[in-house]
């Protein structure tokens, strides 16, 4: 098993836009930095980059071998180690599969949401599966969010993220580095 | 007073290069969403975007008119909220006037360092303060982070986000959601 056993996906379709329809996002540049960065300094054993769309996974690809093998990271080697933990898949299964395949049992496939319509855990259940050494797939939607089946088919929910009163509109680069942080943040 | 009584800085100048020289970076529009997005959902009282700069302060302004009376704020009112507590400063001494004069009384100045090289207080320091009514700004530094001499004239500075190993190279979007999320979030 991995150093941490935590595993992150983030989704690019099936996701929502702002009029709750289903569609496939952009890849967002300095989402990818943002995640790979909060990753790596959290210890993350790995992020998956997810969408079905053919060109964007090149885009990503060329993004990812410009900072593994390119230009960007022999001038920012510090850059280079955490664009390391970036992994492009297809779908969500797929990143589930190669979790399973990697750790020799399925993950546990946590779900964010910033208004989820389903019983939510805290984040301590995560922690609690990490240590028992259960992997856990943490997963976050990029737009609007993830799209309700894929909530629903989660394994759970994690508590979304309540600053001071009802306005939770937080980029997916900062709720994520808030659970990294709020798992393994000394 | 201000509800929270926190107020944060956004400084593009003085800071650090990679070489630890002193520059002024340049504006990155998703710093502006993301602090705006996470000051709103934390209820940070504003947001100060520092850089001496004159075509900077104007790029700046035209951001935030789009999203405060243009048409960014328009078709997306959420995103209008959070943009209008930003405020355009040239220096981080009128930031530090302005939410004096707000606030009718000097803010005590936090500063923040991935690697500070003076003593830093815990988390609830500042929050020990805003709760005795102390107004507080706090300040986050662009590109490899706040000079020396601006920590150093600091009333105190925060200890930085450890992870899981020595790496702690998180982006200041990400920085800023995690202090605030210590701060105030549930």
């Amino acid at each position: 098993m991995s150093a941490s056993g935590l595993y992150v996906a983030l989704v690019h379709h099936p996701v929502l836009n702002r009029r709750g329809e289903e569609v496939a996002a952009a890849l967002t540049n300095l989402d990818l930095h943002d995640l790979a960065r909060a990753a790596k300094t959290f210890g993350v054993a790995a992020v998956y980059v997810v969408t079905p769309i053919e060109d964007q996974l090149e885009l990503a690809g060329a993004i990812v071998a410009h900072w593994r093998e390119g230009a960007g990271g022999r001038s920012n080697p510090l850059r280079r180690e955490a664009m390391e933990l970036l992994r492009l898949k297809e779908s969500l299964g797929d990143a589930v599969e190669e979790v399973a395949g990697l750790e020799g049992e399925t993950p546990l496939v946590v779900a964010t949401a910033a208004r989820p319509r389903v019983p939510v855990v805290a984040v301590e259940e995560v922690r609690h599966a990490l240590a028992s050494k259960r992997p856990v797939l943490l997963v976050f939607g990029t737009a609007w969010g993830l799209s309700q089946p894929l909530i629903e088919g989660a394994d759970m929910v994690l508590e979304p993220i309540r600053g001071q009163g009802s306005y939770n509109h937080l980029s997916v680069r900062q709720a994520a580095a808030i659970y990294f942080d709020r798992l393994f943040g000394r």
